[in-house]
C-alpha cells in the first residue's frame, strides 16, 4: 500500500489487521473496513464487542483442547454425553464439523494438529500425553481416531495406537467410502477402492 | 448451524458476526474466528481495539463524503493539493484506488452511488447537491469524473454534465483502452473499438 496518507492510521492499520485474517487479502481486507464503516452500528460496533468478549473469556479446555468461555469446557462437563466414547480429532474445527453433523454424543480430544517431522512437529508438540493420561484414568471403551486423511493423519494414528498398546480400549477409526452425494466419476481411485473393499449389504 | 452448544454463545456471536463481513462467509468465519482465538494477543485483541477505535473515530468527511477521523478529511485540507481539480468518484473506494494509483494530486468529491431509478436512487440520494455547490463556490476548473464504465455509471456522469451546463468548468473523463498489461485477446469488442478510435502516436 502507499505510503501516502489516504484516510488516516486508524483506518489503515484497520486494513492491515484484516489482511491477517484467513480468507481475507489485502483488496479485501479494504472492502471489508469500507463495508463496517458503513455499517458502523448494525456490523462495527458489534463485531468489535464480540471480539473483545471473546479476547477476554475463551479459553482452552485443559481436559480436551476444546476453546470455551469455560474450563473444562461445557462439552466435556456436558452429564448427557457419553463418557466412554471419546473422539479424537486434529483440530477444534475438525470437532466443529463433528458436532454439527451430530451423529455421535461422545466426548472428544483435540491434539492440536498432526505428527510432521518435516516441520519440527513431534509428539511433545501435540496434545497426545494428556489423551494417554485420560485413557490410562479408564472409562473410556473405545477411541474413534477422526483424523484427516492424509499422510500427517494417518502417522498421527499409528502412532497413538502404539502408544495405546498396553491399555483396554477399543481403537476404531473413520470409514473410507463414496462421500454422500458424490459422484463416483470424480472419485480417485483410492477411495473407490477402499469403498468396493468395505461394500456392505444393501 | 446446529442449535446444539458447542463452544459458547460468545463464539456462536462472533462466528455470525464475521460471516456477515464481505469476503467471509459461514465456512471461512468459523475458520477466522477460531484462527484468531488461537492468535489472541497477535491478532484478536489488537483487530478488537483497531474496530472500537474506528466506530469511534471515523466520521465522513462534509466537504467531499471521504471517510477519515478528521472532518473535513485530510485530502480536502491538505495545502499541497491542486484546488482546481475535481476528481468526482462514486465510492471512497475509487478514491482509494486512484491514491494507490498516485497519478493526481487533486481533491475528490463521493457521490455514494450512481443514479439506478430501478433500484429507486435518484439524484437526491447522491452526494451531487453538494458537488453543484463546491462548482458554483468557483475556483474548480476541470472536473474530472472518474465513474465506472457501466450504465449506470455513464447515466450518472451525463447528469453531472447536465448540472453543471451553465458554470465555466471543464468536465473531463477518464480514457478507454486497453489496460496495461492486458492481452487483446481477452477483452471485449467495445473496449478495443474505444482503444483503436482513441489511438495516439507512437
Amino acid at each position: 500500500m502507499s505510503t501516502k496518507r489516504i484516510a488516516g492510521p486508524e483506518i489503515e492499520k484497520l486494513i492491515q489487521l484484516l489482511a491477517k485474517v484467513p480468507g481475507l487479502g489485502p483488496r479485501s481486507a479494504r472492502r471489508a473496513a469500507l463495508h463496517m464503516i458503513k455499517k458502523k452500528d448494525q456490523l462495527m460496533g458489534p463485531l468489535a464487542a464480540a471480539l473483545a468478549e471473546a479476547v477476554d473469556k475463551v479459553t482452552e479446555c485443559s481436559v480436551c483442547g476444546n476453546v470455551d468461555t469455560v474450563d473444562p469446557c461445557s462439552i466435556c462437563t456436558d452429564p448427557r454425553r457419553d463418557d466412554t466414547t471419546l473422539i479424537v480429532v486434529e483440530d477444534v474445527s475438525d470437532l466443529w464439523a463433528l458436532e454439527r453433523a451430530g451423529a455421535m454424543n461422545a466426548k472428544y480430544h483435540v491434539l492440536g494438529g498432526t505428527l510432521s517431522p518435516l516441520d519440527g512437529i513431534g509428539p511433545d508438540d501435540l496434545n497426545i500425553k494428556k489423551l494417554v493420561d485420560r485413557i490410562a484414568e479408564g472409562g473410556v471403551s473405545e477411541l474413534i481416531l477422526a483424523v484427516n486423511a492424509t499422510v500427517e493423519g494417518q502417522t498421527t494414528a499409528h502412532y497413538i495406537t502404539d502408544q495405546l498398546s498396553g491399555f483396554e480400549v477399543k481403537v476404531t477409526r473413520l470409514a473410507h467410502g463414496v462421500p454422500v452425494g458424490g459422484e463416483l466419476d470424480y472419485l480417485d481411485e483410492g477411495t473407490l477402492s477402499a469403498a468396493l473393499r468395505s461394500r456392505t449389504n444393501f
